[in-house]
């Protein structure tokens, strides 16, 4: 059975925001299984910051994509047809996969994974995903926050810094998150969190001061800019600063300065870390289990922002860099099984 | 007998780089001793980058110099009188002192030593004092280099850098040094560093390319500015980068940009580490023994820089700031026993 795909290419690089044009929509027919292969059938594709990182040509954490190549994404599908043992027709799989209706994939380049009844397929694409174990080793492994420390998340309300600032209430920690919007800081506030601070209404610095009475002994930043600099001038000795994401400088065209209190990374004997979730691979299970008992206690609250079509991609990724979104942005491509 | 002192005194905090007027010159006669206290007659005062900070009132990881205050420095002497067991006279002290040329210091405010034979007194103002253990742990604890792997130092022919950059050959490293002087850059080779490169006359990140064809694996870093970006700017994945001082950054007055290759952090993994080598305090013995046993196997060379009179403490200091010290810069203070 021959199949219409449709295909989101990189037709040239953005300049500032995504626009128009950078990307096209092109239809394709998807071709015969070959020995080994496997046809997925993309049901969430998943949105996320990075994918302006991928866009561009900076020099950056995996190959960018390239002019003419389909758009790289995060994926969760259903195998429809199979010449592969280790994808038996029906059974699920994610992965780093494209921004298209389907994919023809060899051996090994999806994962398979199975839906425990009463959790959501998407939170596959959320809390139990690469998010999930974003969150809980970018703040775990690399701040090894204590009990009664202040932490400080910034894009809060987003679907890496939601868990961070849950997770860190379950470690006993004093939590103020930073976010774009009131109605956002009012649900961090019924997450949990100890404080919330609407940096496009508030005066980030002023008010983190109040709310950080002991200073900052660890940063989760996805932001960068201005928001970073506010936390760099509370941190306390030997601060740890995650550095999960920068945000605010994506969109950028031309040299942006790093944080004007850079020096108090010196000054205060404090350590930032890069991470990128694949680097802890082997240890997703151990991520993916305590989340999904977290979750299970009704101790990790999440939300999902599911847009409905492949061809709305591209619009919907814009959400990320506006503030608009609400929870882990995905795009469903097609309908659960 | 009453002694005449004289003491450097802040006037004023320098705007910019330190000028004359900012500090003072005040002669005081010397108290008799109490119960429990010693005289301590200065012989070396150690001016070092840090004065600079010391003298400012940015936040830091100590308090600044007040006001009035005699200005701090690290100091080594000798007990002229004492009425405290713990030293006793004719003993050799060091310790955090001030710009004068007597002390009267209470039970364990400075530390007594003993010097062998055949080993300079000045190397206690150095490389084997705080001057070696920032770089012994500011090398090897905060980043761990491996055999093998490049690292760059800059404010390299300083004293920290150049032992930095002598350690790192002992551990089999490809070693680059970053210095303002030809006649530096010399020195820098002859130490057995694999490239030297000037910074005033050469592009930075050009050279740097080239002599780091590897990419750079560890940064020890003392300057800051568009030094650090041009390695940020090279870094491997899991860079270690240990953030000793910024000296580009004492002088400036108003906000000073961060790094504008500040998102390789994240990109490339890497980690940036401040400290303060007093942090490492305990185990001081470790790193002394260490680098008087590399010295006596003639595997560390090191260079001071000794101008005569506490009344030219003010101008030498400048030396560290526009590049023309050469080694360790003390003021001699009084002439040894």
């Amino acid at each position: 059975m021959t199949r219409t795909n449709r295909q989101w290419k990189l037709a040239k690089r953005p300049e500032g925001a995504i626009s128009e044009g950078d990307l096209e929509l092109v239809p394709s027919l998807v071709a015969d299984l070959e020995d080994g292969q496997a046809l997925i059938r993309n049901i969430y594709l998943s949105l996320d910051p990075t994918n302006r990182i991928w866009m561009s040509d900076m020099d950056q954490y995996m190959p960018p994509v390239e002019i003419g190549q389909v758009m790289r994404g995060g994926t969760l599908g259903v195998v429809e047809e199979s010449r592969n043992p280790a994808y038996p027709e029906g059974a699920l799989v994610s992965g780093l996969g494209s921004w298209q209706d389907y994919a023809v994939v060899p051996a090994d380049f999806f994962q398979t994974f199975e839906k425990p009844a009463g959790v959501p397929l998407t939170a596959f694409q959320g809390v139990l995903g690469m998010i999930g174990a974003t969150a809980y080793f970018g703040l775990l492994d690399i701040c090894d926050p204590k009990e009664g420390e202040t932490v400080v998340v910034t894009a809060a309300a987003g679907a890496v810094g939601s868990l961070v600032g849950q997770i860190a209430k379950i470690k006993g920690c004093h939590v103020v998150g930073i976010a774009g919007a009131d109605e956002k800081c009012e649900w961090l506030r019924s997450l949990g969190f100890d404080a919330a601070i609407n940096y496009k209404t508030e005066n980030v610095l002023e008010t983190l001061k109040q709310h950080c009475p002991k200073g900052i002994d660890v940063v989760f930043e996805n932001v960068g800019g201005e928001i970073l600099d506010a936390s760099l001038t509370l941190i306390n000795q030997n601060a740890r600063i995650s550095l999960c994401g920068l945000i605010a400088e994506y969109n950028a065209e031309g040299p942006v300065p790093g944080p004007y209190m850079f020096r108090n990374i010196l000054m205060k004997r404090a350590r930032v870390q890069g991470f990128i979730v694949t680097d802890f691979a082997p240890r997703f299970p151990e991520a993916i289990g305590q989340l999904a008992q977290w979750m299970a206690e009704g101790r990790l609250q999440y939300r999902v922002d599911v847009v409905d079509g492949l061809e709305n991609a591209p619009s919907a990724v814009k959400k990320l860099f506006d503030g608009s979104n609400k929870g882990k942005l995905m795009i469903r491509v097609s309908e659960e099984p």
